[in-house]
């Protein structure tokens, strides 16, 4: 799939069919995860490959708290109907580990050394784009306590469970939001 | 290009022609940045895309004045060698600035709010290949204060300057660095 293709089609989705994917598909999204950009090539990420049935329901089980938890901090109306029940039916969901002490000299900086951070994040959009190309549904899952998933996965800390990535063939179309036009953002310095 | 071989071909480049860019080209690699996923599609980016010479060269000052300290207080040998000067032959850098007040219910969470700089960063890695796709070298820039550079570009408190993404004709082969493999990194949970 083309690049500018793959980019402005992905879309997240909820909407997972139960059927499992193949250990190769996986780690071909995760090949794809690698070659992301980080600083000094550190690659401060580890992947948690979820397709336990009982970690799933414990994900599920910490989101479904920390939702009704934030609906009342924040008082945001959506989380009131949100379900996360996708997170029990979707055939694998890839935790995304970010590990602090590889970050790069943004850790002396202003930013309090979250270049660790954006590295993960590259790699999730490679993630994404690489599913979206093999034809998978994707959803970048972030409603939970990092404390709770370091528990539930052996994660020691001070790495960062920074992002749960859900992979599976779709059930339905997604939701195709749009975006506002790049002149609305963007100014030119000549 | 193939979204694989775009992903897996983009290098870091530091090594471009001063020759300008078109703002065609300049707004594709944009266009391509607004398709991220963000929390609630909020979008909490802004671009400011910089080919004014004196520009340049006040962030050039700063990113030697920054990297000299960060010599000092860090140690770290590569910085004393580390030239910037590509800033100033470089055509075009884009600022990617993110807005902390358009972050998702990670507010509230323990990651301290950072789900707008992860979106911004998918964006960042979605220029980068979008850029390598049309044939331009590209560098994700982050040696600099947040602070200073609000004020080099006039950007307004609590956003923040990110990244600077540079953008140019390739001068050479970018040095082909490589990747540890996903078996190093993953860990399965059947």
């Amino acid at each position: 799939m083309d690049v500018f293709t793959a980019i402005k089609d992905r879309r997240s989705s909820r909407d997972f069919l139960t059927d499992p994917i193949e250990d190769g598909v996986i780690i071909k999204v995760l090949d794809a995860a690698m070659w992301a950009p980080s600083p000094r090539n550190a690659q401060p990420w580890e992947f948690i490959v979820i397709k336990n049935q009982e970690i799933k329901q414990k994900i599920y089980l910490e989101s479904e708290e920390r939702r009704k938890w934030l609906l009342e901090k924040s008082g945001w109306k959506w989380l009131g109907s949100y379900s996360a029940e996708f997170l029990l039916r979707v055939p694998v969901i890839i935790a995304v580990v970010g590990n602090p002490e590889r970050t790069g000299v943004d850790k002396f900086l202003k930013g309090d050394g979250m270049g660790y951070q954006h590295a993960c994040s590259a790699a999730v959009q490679n993630m994404l784009l690489a599913a979206h190309a093999i034809g998978l549904a994707s959803l970048w899952f972030t409603i939970y306590d990092y404390d709770v998933i370091r528990e539930i996965l052996n994660i020691e800390y001070p790495k960062v469970p920074l992002a749960m990535v859900c992979l599976g063939k779709p059930a339905g179309e997604p939701n195709r939001i749009s975006r506002k036009d790049v002149s609305e953002v963007t100014k030119f310095l000549v």
